[in-house]
């Protein structure tokens, strides 16, 4: 039995393009004692994955030319040698982009959907929203009163951070690439102003959105939106720096030139502070029952854009960067049995 | 009885010049109950005065034209109508920078010598090396065996931060601009090697003086030096703002354009803070402690460079920015009765 893969054929040079990605056909390998086989029903795309393309350090190992790319999918196992899984059972975890993985039982975990699609392990119970919650609630930490900017916010991290900073009772801008965007979290999610950076003058918008400056700027754009924030900071300000979506793809040689932040950090006495996910596993249960406890009470709302089949994943990728989601972006790749 | 004042004369645009500063004369106070007339014996001159001079938003009031700046300040009790003082004492406060001031008794605090010159109470027991020690303690904190690097290494605050972190066990690397102040930071305050950045090439002189990256940066001076620091930051790295003196005197309009931190700040989950040292006034008696003590196990060196006369003080200022100093830039007024 054959199965396609999406394999990274070479590395880009700037923003991916046709050369980057290839299919490629593979066998559907035979599980092992202890492993399963999963049959692949939603893949995650992830801004992230661009570093990964590239062969620079970074927090993640860079992936293989030749090879699969790889990403969180949610999963369903097929074939099952470890008495920890049954057939039908949904798991997640860190998977080979291709359709189906054999695995060893401890790669995965079991998903419990709690009435929601299985989608949700990639979205709002996913990495996204652990990724929001120790960002706003570990680093920017939130008072009610206070004014939290969030880049970005209606997408997959942005669209939880910013829910999570409302529920503690601060007021909260968001700044987004789109009419339709801002409509989306004002009214759906309920955040107090947008800001249409594509409008222009973010300084300005910025300005008259946060009359009382900027408590927590939970970061995941860069670039001149974030230049435009740094003179807003108020003393003692939190910068959760989560992404910096819009330097992700320059090309060789060339680097990330704007404002300086030091002067404002010292004028304001900020705190900004990189952060990566695996580095509050510790912390995964308590984030895990405060998404939870907040999706079944209808606090946090959450938008997924899913695009169909295993061959849109490139394209699902590539409109991470022209900011096509609104909310988590995904690819179904099959149906659940 | 008349003295001599230094007026604010008219806000610098860019580095501060003849235009900026005046002499004037005027008539010495006299003190009312509880207030204390006395005479300046050293002041201290510091790189954020500039920020005062300008009227911009900043941590400090800006200073008023037509009225003298102000400054940490050793002056002793010519008059006293406090019985928490005697005519003699030693004290030292923020004060007008003028040959004598009449303050309340509050205004100011004993200084205890210890067998070394008044000035220390400017120097390596007074604001900058406040500064250093929470900059570099509360927020840098390094551990034994890891590598630090403090830029403005020969300066006021630079000198007493390498050699705290020394103290920790800490591989130092300093960054200085003269050959003069490289064997000034490696043969009398021991640190492990310097980087001369005037020799050009900072980031490769990082790269072999640093060859397991950095892990604490304590940041005095910002620029270009800084932006070759970012790439080099270990995971988890520590990065106290105190300065940015290369961005003191842009000028109206000008902005401080460089590289952007985000995408090193989230690869390695660095954390960047400013500090000012008034922040930390509830641990002053801890870090007085700790200085003390360094002192006077020989533990803690430290140099100071002193102008003398009155009207030597804009000059001595501005030779901050052209980093003539070693260690603490003071000017001596007059001497002790």
């Amino acid at each position: 039995m054959t199965q396609e893969q999406l394999i990274l054929q070479e590395r880009p040079n700037g923003l991916p393009d046709e050369n980057t990605f290839q299919f490629k056909k593979a066998e559907i390998g035979k599980p092992s004692e202890e492993e399963l086989l999963l049959k692949t029903l939603y893949v995650s795309v992830d801004p992230y994955m661009r570093g990964r393309m590239s062969d620079g350090p970074s927090y993640a190992a860079p992936f293989e030319v030749g090879e699969p790319l790889k990403g969180a999918a949610v999963s369903q196992v097929v074939e099952s040698n470890s008495s920890n899984f049954e057939k039908g059972d949904l798991v997640t975890g860190t998977l080979d982009f291709q359709e189906y993985n054999v695995v060893k039982n401890d790669k995965v975990r079991k998903v419990t959907t709690k009435g929601m699609s299985p989608s949700s392990a990639l979205s709002v119970l996913g990495m996204p929203a652990l990724t929001a919650y120790f960002g706003m609630m570990h680093i920017g930490e939130p008072k009610k009163g206070e004014t939290v900017v969030v880049s970005g916010a209606a997408g997959a991290v942005g669209q939880i951070a910013g829910q999570l900073a409302k529920k503690e009772g601060a007021r909260v801008v968001g700044i987004v690439g789109s009419e339709k965007k801002a409509a989306y979290i004002t009214e759906t999610l309920g955040l107090d102003a947008a800001v249409e950076y594509k409008k222009g003058n973010v300084s300005e918008q910025l300005k008259e959105t946060c009359p009382d400056g900027i408590d927590v700027y939970y970061e995941n754009v860069g670039g001149e939106i974030s230049d435009a924030v740094w003179p807003l900071l108020n003393v003692f300000a939190r910068v959760p720096v989560c992404g910096a979506i819009s330097a992700y793809n320059l090309e060789e040689g060339e680097k990330d030139i704007g404002l300086r932040v030091q002067q404002f950090l010292i004028k304001s006495r900020v705190k900004m502070q990189g952060l990566l996910v695996g580095d509050f596993a510790d912390h995964y249960d308590e984030a895990y029952q405060a998404l939870e406890e907040a999706v079944s009470n209808g606090e946090l709302k959450f938008e997924e854009t899913i695009q169909e089949g295993f061959h849109s994943i490139p394209d699902a990728f590539l409109g991470l960067f022209s900011g096509d989601n609104i909310g988590k972006q995904l690819v179904k790749v099959a149906d659940a049995e």
